[in-house]
């Protein structure tokens, strides 16, 4: 069987949530790297691939897909197992938590972190463009109040949505792993249930994998080291 | 059976898109006013509902959800039959369609269409604050790239995720309703593929329900008339 293709360096956040939900079923996969430095993504063969010229793009056979997290979820239900069963669509109580917390990754915690990690690492080291303090300063605030809430509903359960590792966990990986490497880490350190869920997952052979090829990389592009 | 409650006004975008799935399947429910003017939104009580303490939250018995692309996906599970089946969850690949673009709503259409709303409607009438048609502007063309896109893919099948009506289209109801009181309802002229879309989705009896709810109320809110 020809194994799935993504398209987009495994650096990218989007294309690593990706990849990390094809490590979870272990499926085979091929990564193709689009070239951004002469505008690859916006060729008509990417267009293609993802009518907004962005990445990641996906492709298993002849069904072309784009949008990290659909493509997650297919992924998911295609070669979901009684172990991998990150979705719980089986279950009407456990699949609607899966989605409250995959919407609260999108519309909240995302819209915190992110900026803070393109201010401190994607701003200054690939697009030669200083760091906004100010953005940094009310993202983090942002971020706080995100983490206490993260920090009461993980005291209740081992993951977000309820003690079984599902899709909502796994997509707050790709940011917070490039968050670490911030000076603002240690803003983790006040919320302890929050920490020893970012540390289970870090745990996660998955995980462990995908940072090793993001880290070396990602120190080139992002000058991390 | 006692009905299910929707906490949050009908005229939020956010509220209706969920009280648009319950009238899909045709289901009962109660909508639970939630007063902002005494930052009700912030109480102890609703914060048991939506940590976050937003809108809408949703309560089924002793299930509390929020997020409301979470809250309409359990309802479009828990009340599916074989005429109402917007998820598709069922076949792998109407099911991935129907996720890509879920997700393009959430991320290229919504993020180009709210800010109209919000500077043409929301903030002058709501707010007191001028429109910056600056922010207009650009979302205006932004907008324009995102149709272009519409128009191809509508070009192909008669909705979003293909020959069914999805959960997919449903999302675009709230903001479009409400963009298309804006001076700029005339932009989607140019798409004749996208304006043909709309009015299918205008012609269903729960959005001619919910538009008839959303309309005067939101005359007053927004002042539209």
């Amino acid at each position: 069987m020809t194994p799935v293709k993504v398209f987009g360096p495994a650096q990218s956040t989007n294309v690593a949530r990706v990849l990390l939900c094809l490590e979870e079923v272990g499926a085979e996969y091929e990564v193709v790297n689009v070239d951004f430095t002469v505008m690859e993504h916006k060729s008509p063969e990417h267009l293609k691939r993802n009518p907004f010229g962005q990445i990641p793009a996906f492709q298993d056979g002849d069904l072309y897909l784009f949008e990290s997290r659909a493509i997650g979820k297919y992924i998911l239900r295609k070669y979901k197992t009684r172990e991998a069963d990150l979705l719980r669509e089986g279950n009407l109580r456990e699949a609607a938590m899966v989605d409250v917390w995959t919407e609260v990754e999108t519309h909240q915690y995302n819209s915190a972190i992110s900026p803070i990690v393109y201010e401190c690492i994607i701003n200054p080291a690939m697009r030669g463009i200083p760091t906004n303090q100010k953005v940094v300063d009310e993202s983090a605030e942002k971020l706080k109040k995100v983490l206490e809430v993260y920090e009461a509903r993980l005291s209740q359960s081992t993951y977000l949505a309820g003690d079984f590792v599902s899709f909502a966990d796994l997509n707050h990986f790709p940011y917070t792993f490039y968050f670490m490497g911030t000076p603002y880490a240690s803003l983790f350190d006040s919320y302890p249930h929050v920490k020893a869920w970012w540390e289970r997952l870090m745990a996660r052979p998955s995980v462990k994998k995908l940072a090793a090829v993001m880290a070396p990389q990602g120190a080139v592009i992002f000058k991390l080291q």
